[in-house]
């Protein structure tokens, strides 16, 4: 059975949620647990009522809308997350829990019963601005986070995660636990890379979400007076991090076709124009789908600055921030989503995610898999991420007709 | 005619100074026009007062404390500042002032009468720390800087020059101006680098002062996902300015044997682990003793950063900030500081001044040198700052006996 959703319906749910928390460049600023966040929360549970979902709301936020299946009692799970950054756009993690309501709304008109139950979700704090880490709610309920200890984090201004949730109204009664076992997830995102636009494709198959792991150097010399210090008796910090940055930036060609590897941040002390930087401090990200391809990037990565420190005559230390595993995806989801973008006709192309997700947490529960949607020149996290009106429809239809596969019908 | 400074004495007052401003590690807060400065000013006219000099205060700020001369009217000058950066030193600037006292102190004990009057002095404002630019006392005194623009200028709680020298009741009523012909000028200040220590001498003659040029580049390429965007598919605005970091390192190799580069200030935009920088801010410093060199240093400079851009796929703006030719300092007061080391049997040093200090612009009015004190590893502009007492010494006797020198006497 394939499905087509009502896309002027759908745009207009999308135009709705983009009016809340909207900035005056066309963007968001809906950071998790603020006002506008409670804004959206309370619109899109009237619109999980209005579509005749039993809603409930866990104790993370993470807000569920359940429609019964018929025989089976494991659910086909699928959504996504609604908050965004401080100056976010207005697709990033909406797009796919409307998407997932359309989808619902969708099977309810048309009288579609399902073999297992669906839910909609709507997890908390994905994007991890306001309160670190990233995707909390779905890691406290995939239990990969610990409850209390999300609770106790605290924003810039000493609230807590805790006292925020109750604030706004959603410190729910239910675990922030699956409670039961899941059939599936799935997700649809924008890719937020440009490889879908680049390919000419109109929707992604997600295969798995790359492993990474992140973490930071710091390079210290002596921070004397630029002028009477000569070049022979220097130590620069900056000198010794700059090599390793061009070290980080060769990396991927000597290991691997999708191994990406960037310097996102970098300091200097004192950072001023006529002192020899005594101090800088640089981070690393680097990304492959296969984990012992992280690894020896990673290894890399030090050694390039040991060297770099070395040559210099200043003194290195470091200190890993983050590992995260690769995911691969289920075959049953990865094909259910290609078999919706076959019966549907678009142009579809499998790819890994190089970001994290939602997902992430949830294949550690359940059979995951994801959608992607072109993201205009891959640009995403500011006002100017656009995804076309005819793009989102195809990365909802997608999702609408692999969870519909999931959850079984006639 | 030859004479040694009062060690006790000399050593006293510089502990006397050390005190007004001192920080809890043993450096020295007393930015430019603060209470701190007041304290060190009144204590500082209270000596010169003690010493018998005449003492006027100029509308900047810049303290002057005469002893009269027997034949000729045109004034040997010879001082420096008594201000510090916010984590200063105690030598900086304070050893050259104290010095110049303690030389006038003793020419008065022993009754010495000079051909020409000897005026010491104290330059507000040397640092540049508080208000910009750095040595405006000694600029607007030598008409390089314009009174009522500096008068004007504002510090962070937007507090003006004017007003603040107001408040700590130096906006004296003589004109900042020489008013008169000044036979020389000479100037006794720390090293600032390694160059004395590394050669075991105890003093150096300071031939001049290195031109430079100062600057700031700005890349900007696209702010995209660390995670999901290809490397073949970005524009690194941080990977352009590290390749320009190591190239301007490199550069002082294919140019002279005292040209000095440096990138001391870089930043990058959003600065996050996870983001690619769309944009990186770097400065460059520039110096060597002959002004071409330092042209040629600066069209390299860009030349890199234009390649460095082009290789990246970024773009790439430029502006000069600060250019300051070269001041080669007058034969006779070179010699007469050479005269004074041999007089007293020290093992000296010729140097340029890889710094710029009040000489650079008294150059511009008469005759100026300067002498230099050993820095300990050449470190200054911080707590650790260090002279031994016997470099001190060494310094002030040889600043003591030249000043003689060009005074004249017997």
């Amino acid at each position: 059975m394939r499905i087509d959703l009502d896309r002027e319906r759908f745009e207009g749910t999308m135009a709705e949620q983009a009016a809340i928390g909207a900035t005056d460049d066309g963007g968001l600023d809906r950071l998790a647990l603020t006002d506008a966040d409670r804004e959206v929360r309370d619109w899109f549970v009237s619109k999980l009522e209005a579509a005749g979902l039993d809603v409930r709301i866990d104790a993370m936020g993470n807000t569920f809308g359940r429609r019964e299946g018929v025989e089976e009692e494991r659910p086909v799970l699928v959504g996504s997350h609604l908050d965004s950054q401080p100056k976010g756009g207005i697709y990033d993690g909406p797009l796919g829990v409307l998407a997932a309501l359309e989808c619902l709304r969708t099977v309810e008109d048309r009288g579609i019963e399902t073999t297992r139950p669906i839910e909609i979700v709507n997890w908390t704090n994905e994007e991890g601005s306001r309160f670190q880490p990233a995707m909390m709610g779905s890691g406290v309920w995939a239990g990969a986070e610990n409850l209390e200890e999300v609770y106790a984090t605290t924003d810039r201004e000493n609230k807590s995660v805790e006292e925020e949730l109750d604030r706004i109204g959603y410190l729910g009664e239910t675990p922030a636990e699956p409670g039961r076992e899941y059939d599936a997830y799935l997700e649809l995102h924008i890719e937020q890379g440009p490889l879908l636009e680049r390919a000419e494709a109109q929707v992604g198959t997600v295969t798995g979400v790359v492993g990474l792991s992140w973490g930071e150097l710091v390079f210290r010399g002596e921070p004397n007076h630029t002028g009477p210090t000569p070049m022979h008796l220097r130590g620069d910090a900056l000198v010794a991090a700059s090599d390793t940055v061009g070290a980080i930036r060769r990396l991927p060609t000597a290991l691997g076709e999708r191994t990406v590897a960037t310097v996102g941040s970098l300091s200097v002390v004192p950072d001023s124009v006529n002192v020899i930087p005594g101090e800088a401090r640089m981070t690393w990200d680097v990304r492959d789908p296969e984990d012992s391809v992280v690894e020896t990037a990673r290894e890399r990565v030090l050694a390039e600055a040991r060297a770099a420190a070395e040559r210099e005559g200043v003194s290195l230390s470091h200190e890993d921030r983050l590992h995260v595993s690769s995911v691969a995806f289920a075959d049953r989801c990865i094909e259910a989503v290609a078999a919706a973008t076959e019966a549907c006709g678009y142009d579809a192309r499998r790819l890994p995610s190089g970001a994290g997700h939602d997902a992430t947490h949830l294949a550690g529960v359940c059979d995951t898999g994801m959608v992607f949607a072109v993201s205009e020149e891959g640009i995403s996290h500011s006002p100017a991420e656009y995804t076309s009106p005819e793009d989102c429809y195809a990365a909802a239809n997608t999702l609408a007709n692999a969870t519909l596969e999931l959850a079984g019908s006639e």
